[in-house]
């Protein structure tokens, strides 16, 4: 029962999801099948990178995990395969798994340029149709990722630049909104880890960030600890921290996008 | 070939249902996952409560049915599986299974607080991923309800407040708009009999509704028994009074919303 | 492992479509279902006449395609089972499968009306859940379609008024925005040898499309040939021409709609 998932760009309006789904089973019927999400922002890869790293390793050894946000679509963009971790990553090479290649190491890499596993004909602008979908239908059955195509070095694969915290000084940090999700809630690159770092894990010093005017001070362990419509910080479900509005949309209150910035210093308490 | 549901608030933009499947399909991979849908807007209990009454019938007997609109994950609120009808229903204890519990008797009610059939690291902001979806693949498996936790007593399970007719008058009635669907039809709370039984039964009597100013008298058998743009009454497909437009959107056209008031009179016509 | 596909206009933000399944897997719980898109624009059948016809032939052989984009619902309209290069097509006779009509021949067509094969109480809004998802699911397992209904003749079927290219001279043509996909991209229902033809198939003669006042030259290989959020015309994954902007959306850009019209001229260059 092996599983593949899709994480794409394509949105859920038109036909393209189901068509991949199409040819993925009518190479491997016995095949489960899982959309992580459609709606990346277009041609968003930063987007993209954090969304796969947050949900891969949920799955069932063995997944594979396709990656579509594909703006070369039709250049001479390289398709790559990764083993990392007990999965298969496929995806262009074009940063979408730089923050897999941060955090897991690489047991395999091929660049995939075996037509044999390709639709007869292809498309200039569907190659999750035409390249990926039957790819990942065969790697699913009795395919090795050798005999898609030839061996890499991974340290030609293509990285993002992605976000970083930046210390300002002892105890100032400043992070990035890396996405704002469906219930509004910011998500920003700012790990648990690093906090209780600035913080210097003392329960008297809480971390306190400044956001349209409004001090938030502490981490609340629900949505509940403040009054409904009031704001509040968290750790979130990717690890990292999140600005929320207790039954409110932490975006659309404070005027927040993706690819603000955050700024975050510490205060001492009596305690 | 067990089936679950899922029925949340939790959009399809992020990697979030997608982990959850990947969560049940690592402890059953045999599973069938059907979405109801992700799209309840946030936190309101209500629709849900409406939505999941009017679809789980539809369901093999067997199935396993995953509520998760959680505005107190992380607080103290329960974890519920009850046992109805043949089916499963697992939910967080805040009202969603209300209507369910108006309508079918309860076999069997548990409080889900084993952890032995959690995921071993509990997020204070996810639990359908980190609770709700392992619970839901065990019981998928060969996992017993009463091995989840402690049996409850069904009288102590959170009820909504749901919104109920009012009989005005003899023949007048008001009812609310529980939901406004991706047609734009009014879906209202007045069900079927209620309309038969304040017109008597009488074909003379004809039910009339009046919307923004205009009189809808009687119920139409399909979308076309008025000219196209015009407003119409029709039993839906949940056995409850719509109001539709046909080929038109009557959220748009009328300018109505989810929790608006709907009154009902009758009149007498000759035949 | 049979397939279903499910097209319809009914959205995601209901419990419609999960209801379907519910039902279709109630009946055969071993199929695999497939959503195409559930976003057609309600009612809209040309725009559904194309998006299955850009679909069906990516799936296994037998698969069924049930198509619900259903304006009569509930009238005296009838549903069709064709039978079609290998595949079963389920779907009101309103014209949705008019595109396939023209391209494929038809090897069995049936009017559905044996009420065997629907659920016991048939509502009047949702023939989905009643009629074409207990029918698709009997179909998928062994039931064959001349148990459905009666033969009918395919020269009655209803047929839509598609939109048509126009040769307004030996070499200028107009044509239609058929969709405007996700990405923005504008969809015609010029074909790749359309464009062929009226360029004579010479090197030297290009196509050119004046949009909002631009001049679009020529064919593009991939969405880089233009800089960041410039115009250009490719054959997309229909086959057809598709005018887009590089990182943009060329439906924001330039205002333009589905069923706007399309002028395409053919100019000389040297070479």
């Amino acid at each position: 029962m092996p599983v593949i998932t899709l994480l794409t760009d394509f949105g859920t309006s038109d036909e393209y999801i189901g068509v991949m789904k199409g040819v993925i089973l009518s190479i491997n019927p016995a095949v489960t099948i899982v959309d992580i999400t459609h709606r990346i922002d277009p041609q968003d890869l930063v987007q993209a990178a954090y969304t796969i790293n947050a949900c891969y390793r949920y799955f069932p050894p063995g997944t594979i995990h396709v990656s579509v946000i594909d703006p070369g679509v039709g250049t001479g963009r390289e398709i790559i395969a990764l083993k990392m971790a007990g999965f298969c990553f496929l995806a262009p090479d074009n940063g979408i798994l730089s923050l897999l290649l941060n955090n897991i190491s690489v047991d395999e890499a091929i660049s995939v340029n075996n037509p044999d596993y390709f639709l007869n004909s292809i498309s200039r602008t569907f190659h999750g149709r035409d390249i990926f979908a039957p790819v990942a239908g065969h790697l699913s059955r009795d395919v090795m990722l050798n005999q898609l195509g030839s061996p890499i070095d991974i340290n030609t694969v293509k990285r993002l630049d992605l976000p970083r915290i930046k210390r300002l000084s002892d105890n100032v940090i400043s992070g990035t909104i890396i996405s704002v999700d469906h219930f509004g809630n910011l998500i920003t690159n700012i790990d648990a880890d690093t906090i209780y770092s600035i913080c210097s894990g003392k329960p008297e010093k809480i971390p306190v960030v400044e956001i349209a005017g409004i001090d938030i001070e502490g981490l609340s362990d629900n949505y509940t600890t403040v009054p409904v419509q009031q704001p509040l910080m968290i750790i979130g479900s990717r690890n990292l921290l999140e600005i929320s509005v207790n039954r409110g949309n932490a975006g659309r209150l404070f005027g927040k996008q993706k690819g603000d910035t955050i700024r975050m210093n510490v205060k001492e308490q009596k305690i």
